[in-house]
Formats: C-alpha cells, sequence, structure tokens
C-alpha cells in the first residue's frame, strides 16, 4: 500500500501497511499464540450475566480508574506475589495499549527505547506511532541475553525505556532474573518486562514481579490474552510502583476502559481456576511438541512460552505456504529460516506434525 | 499532584492532572452530558445475549477490522446520507481514540492542529499526546465562527488537522455549513467535524456528512455515548474518504476494539429507533431549560446539542459548589462566568432549576 499523493498523511507512514499476522480462514490455525480452549457455557454465562447488569446503566460513563477490575488483577498477581494491591496496577484495552501508555509517558521525541532482537515485532510499531527513537540489541545465538553486551548498549545508548521480555516471543525465551537485576541497575529510565507469556513458565522460572519491591523503575506488563484465554476480551495490564500508576493516568484517554470490558475481564477473574486449568496441559503439550520436533530432526529454541520457534528452513515461505495449503496455519517471524508453532489442542497439534512431515519429507 | 523526581516522565507531563471532569456522587448529576435515559431491559438483554455468544469464541482474538460494527455504523449514518459504507467508516473506543488516531496519522511532531475556542477541552490533551503543536482561533462571543478571522488564521498558520466542532462543546453551538465548507477550501490539511452531539441539532440544521463528497480531507466524527445512550460502551466513529480509512489502520492499535465491544455496539444498533426515542424529548426539554434559565434572567447560548450553557456569574465556582452543595453537579466549564448543565429527565431539570433558584437568590 501506498498513501494517494493528496493525503496528507506524516511521511513516515506513506509506505506504511496496517500491523497484523494474516487471517486466513484454515481449520488448524496456530498463528497468533491463542489458547484452542474457550471459555465454558458457564464462564460465557456469567460473562453475560455481568454485561446485562452493565448494560441497564450504559448511558453512564464508565469508571475511569476501574477501580474493581484493579482490585481483581491485583488480587490474582498476589497469587505469585502477595500484598500487590490496586495502587500498583493498571489495566487497558490488549497489553498494546499498556505499551503505548508506557511510551506516550516515558519515551516520546528526544527519548530512546531499546530492546534485544529478535523479540516482539510490534515494539518498533509502539516507538513510531509515539515518536520514541528505537534502538535494538541483539540476543546471543541461544536467544538469551548477553549481559555484558547488554549494558554496554545501555551504558552507550542511555536508553529511557528498556523493553525486556520474558517468556520472549517469538523464541519462548525466559529471562535470567540476575540479567534483569543487572538491568535495573544499569538502565537510567524505566525497564519493562513483558510477561504475556507468564503464566506458561516452566517450574522454577522465577517473575520479574519478585523484583517490584526495591525496583521503582520496573514495570511488569501481563495479558489476559494467554493464559486467561480472553484474546477477544482486549485486557492488558501491569503491575508497577504507585507513582507509575499515576503518571499513566496522565496519559490515559478518560475512560479508556468501556463498562463492558470491565464487567467481562471481572467476570472471567472469578473464574481464575477453570480458566487457567488448561495451562498444564498446554506446557506438556508444547514440551511433547519440541521434542517431535526434535526427534524429527528440527531445531528447537527452548520455550517457556505457548509456542515453539522451530526450523532451519532454506525457504521458510515455501514451508509456511505448504502448510497453509493442508490446513495448518503457522507464523512466518522471527530470524530467518525459523517458523513458530503456537501451542493448539493435542488433536491440532497432530495435524501440524502430519503436515509438516508431509511437506518436509518431499 | 507533581511527579516525584526518581519518575523519568516526560518533562511537559510532571505537573499535569488526570484530565476528567469532577465525579461527585449527588442525586442529580447534570456534568458529563449523558443522556438520562439508561438501555431498556429489552436492550440489555440482547446486548448480555451477543456478549455471551462471543464469549465462547473469547479465546481468539476479535475482527481487527470489527467489519460487522463498520456496515451497522454505515447503515445508521446512511440514514442521514445515503449510500455510505463500511469503507468510509471508522471505529475505535470512544472518539477520543479515533482524535488520537488521526493525529497520530496526520498531526505530530513538527505539525499543527487548529480548533476555535471555547470548544472542547480535550483537544489540548490529544494534541499534547501526540506531539502535535496546538494552535487555538477565538470564536465570536455569540460562539459562531468568524470566518474571515478563521481563514486568516488558516492562512497564517497553514494548519494539519483543523478541529470544528458541530454542535460545539461546551457552548452547545451548530456551524454553518458554509463556513465548514470555506474552512475545507482553505485548509491544506484534514478538516475535522465533531459530531458528537449531531442527534441533538434542532431541525434544519444540516450536519457536515452532506460534505463527504467531494471532500475527501474531511472526517466527521460521532460517538454512541451521547444520542445512542452508550457513554459506558466507549464507541466512538467516523465517516471518511476510505483512503482516509486505510491510514487510520496503520496507525491503529491491531485489535483495538475487543469481541465484546463490536458485540455490545452491533446489538445497541439493532435497535437504534429505540435508543434514539428518547432524543426528540431531550431536545424539548432542553428548549425548555433555555426558556427558563431566559425566563429567570440568565444568559444562555443557542444549544443544539443535549446541554446549555448559561451565565454570567461573577464567582461561577461559588454557585457549583452551591449546586453541589444541593445536591446537583453541573460543570464549571467554557469561558469565564458561565455553567454547562446537561440536560436531565423533567424532573432532574425540575431539581436543577430549584436549586438555582435557592442559589442565586440568596
Amino acid at each position: 500500500m501506498s498513501a494517494p499523493a493528496w493525503l496528507p498523511l506524516r511521511p513516515e507512514l506513506r509506505e506504511e501497511e496496517p500491523y497484523g499476522a494474516p487471517q486466513i480462514d484454515v481449520p488448524v490455525r496456530l498463528n497468533t499464540n491463542e489458547n484452542p480452549y474457550g471459555p465454558s457455557e458457564a464462564v460465557a454465562a456469567d460473562v453475560a450475566e455481568s454485561v446485562r447488569a452493565a448494560a441497564l446503566g450504559l448511558n453512564r460513563y464508565p469508571d475511569r480508574e476501574a477501580t474493581t477490575l484493579r482490585e481483581a488483577l491485583a488480587g490474582y498477581l498476589s497469587r505469585e506475589v502477595p500484598g500487590l494491591d490496586a495502587s500498583r496496577v493498571w489495566a487497558a484495552n490488549g497489553s498494546n495499549e499498556v505499551m503505548q501508555q508506557i511510551l506516550q509517558a516515558f519515551g516520546g521525541p528526544g527519548r530512546t527505547a531499546l530492546s534485544f532482537a529478535p523479540t516482539y515485532s510490534m515494539y518498533p510499531e509502539y516507538a513510531r506511532n509515539t515518536h520514541t527513537r528505537w534502538v535494538t540489541g541483539r540476543r546471543r545465538d541461544d536467544f538469551g541475553i548477553d549481559v555484558d553486551t547488554a549494558l554496554e548498549l545501555i551504558a552507550a545508548e542511555q536508553p529511557d525505556v528498556v523493553f525486556l521480555t520474558s517468556p520472549n516471543n517469538p523464541t519462548g525465551t525466559a529471562l535470567d532474573p540476575e540479567h534483569t537485576r543487572a538491568v535495573l541497575d544499569a538502565a537510567p529510565g524505566m525497564v519493562v518486562v513483558d510477561e504475556a507469556y507468564a503464566e506458561f513458565r516452566r517450574a522454577g522460572t522465577p517473575t520479574a514481579l519478585e523484583l517490584l519491591d526495591g525496583h521503582p523503575r520496573l514495570v511488569v506488563t501481563r495479558t489476559m490474552s494467554k493464559a486467561f484465554a480472553l484474546a477477544g476480551g482486549r485486557l492488558g495490564y501491569l503491575a508497577a510502583h504507585p507513582d507509575v500508576v499515576d503518571a499513566l493516568r496522565i496519559v490515559r484517554l478518560p475512560y479508556h476502559l468501556s463498562a463492558v470490558t470491565q464487567a467481562t475481564a471481572v467476570a472471567a477473574l472469578r473464574h481464575t481456576d477453570e480458566l487457567l486449568a488448561q495451562v498444564d496441559a498446554l506446557r506438556a503439550e508444547r514440551d511433547r511438541t519440541a521434542e517431535r520436533l526434535r526427534g524429527a530432526g528440527f531445531t528447537v529454541a527452548d520455550s517457556d512460552a505457548n509456542f515453539v520457534l522451530f526450523g532451519m528452513f532454506d525457504d521458510r515461505h515455501a514451508t509456511w505456504q505448504a502448510l497453509v495449503d493442508r490446513g495448518v496455519l503457522v507464523r512466518e517471524t522471527g530470524p530467518l529460516g525459523w517458523l513458530r508453532v503456537s501451542i493448539g489442542t493435542p488433536e491440532e497439534m497432530d495435524a501440524f506434525h502430519t503436515a509438516l512431515t508431509e511437506v518436509t519429507d518431499v
């Protein structure tokens, strides 16, 4: 796409494409790290009843502070780190709105954000949309962060915001908490640890939530899209120092979270145990997927998430297309030669393995 | 509020307060131009059933293009201007997200936005959040736009985005369409006509939707918050040239509209006639309110909206506070000496008039 000459679009956007994974209607969709297990009829009914009650008051603006929701999210996070309260939690329409608000408050013109590639491909778009200078360091070949290289880059660039991602997308790599701590000590600005996939981490992998006390410039972001199976509900959130939350309230659009969104998320959080019940099954399926891929001769990155990066392909696009032709949609993302597959149901993963065998045996 | 020294907040935000009308729990809330008539049980039940169906699929991301919703909105706008289709309609979480996206695409660093004060107090915040230079022209004493002065300012400033507001908030003033046309001919960039209150305009007042054909740089914004009584649903939208819509798809956050929001708005649009049924009553109550205020000796701005600006008060804050003390919340906004009252039910307006008489007779 190229914008027509008469349209006074910002020059840097003229040749841009809207972001988004290809949406292709195939039987097996393993491309956007969705949870394959939808909410039950009981959860849907509770969401609906909560929305019905809220709907009677929809002529009024919603609670601008989303207090009930933030209390519920704080309660959930307190399972991992006891004592978190609503003053340390903020929520928005998906973690991408959370990230945009962070860059509106702490990034912007004349400021720099830094991440370590390969990592989540939306970050540069958040930076572009907020006019934040974007700097990319490199991860090691095993997709971990080399802490000496990272600290050198931080010293040189003095970034206002550092994005760490743990587990990292699209590689699945969890961050060593000692590395997070080292970055926090060295970075002059905010450090955002994106934990969108935290609930899928392997046993013994720590969360950056444990570092919040004593690190007021740390922000840990989470989402209800993945483990909570609520991608369609668009609810991202973060935990941080209360003053960081207050800063975000300045740049947030007033009433950014609708009464319907708040009611839906609060209802879903009442069913936390049920919604998270499939996380263990998905972790087991992830580990099985990695084993089967390795058994078939592929290289597989260790994953603490609900997806697996595998390769190497001389022509990954050809493999991606051949899988699509067999009704299996994976994601062509990450470093050249790799593909990413989200963890679906056992039946979906069988279909994936069968299609991959057909495609790569030819 | 002042941000603590350790927090690396952008300097221009350090002394800022979060935007929002005071939220005070009083019996008569006439401060945020909400529709006093909530959705019926039948509408709430239909919204809930739509959300229940959507909830079963909430593990999947929503339709990024919100196609069904945009088709429904286009159908609604076609009542006023036949032939509008979804390619010319865009939607977001409230018109404030619509406005932010417009400035992300067409404003930003090195660019200028212009409006004519007194007008909606959020515009400068959208400009601040997108780093757009903000220029303010003045309205005439009757709150209309002096077209010669406006064209001079446009020639001098060459704004990338002009915001016109019709009916204007907080004055209620509708724009002369010949003035809109003159601004469109003179302005080098985008012209946004904010028609949040369009459904309340008096008979014979035209909408800028009629100017869309032949004016590709025109954007007309609307909201479901006011006439549709859906403030809690957060659904703003616009009509524009399809290339403008495509440009906004570049800066929108992917999946910005949740499946729940889309389902709610589509359900509400199925009940358009019922939800808009109170608009005539609110217009009549507005005209009655203006007459009673004038009868009591107040100055009242002509209003095409669901609120009325009235004055003049030597100390408007004292009057505002005295009304709050009597359980009536109006808005202290607009030029010095004026107050704005939203149109509520006849009972609420009686309470307002009674309290105002008590307060001003002292």
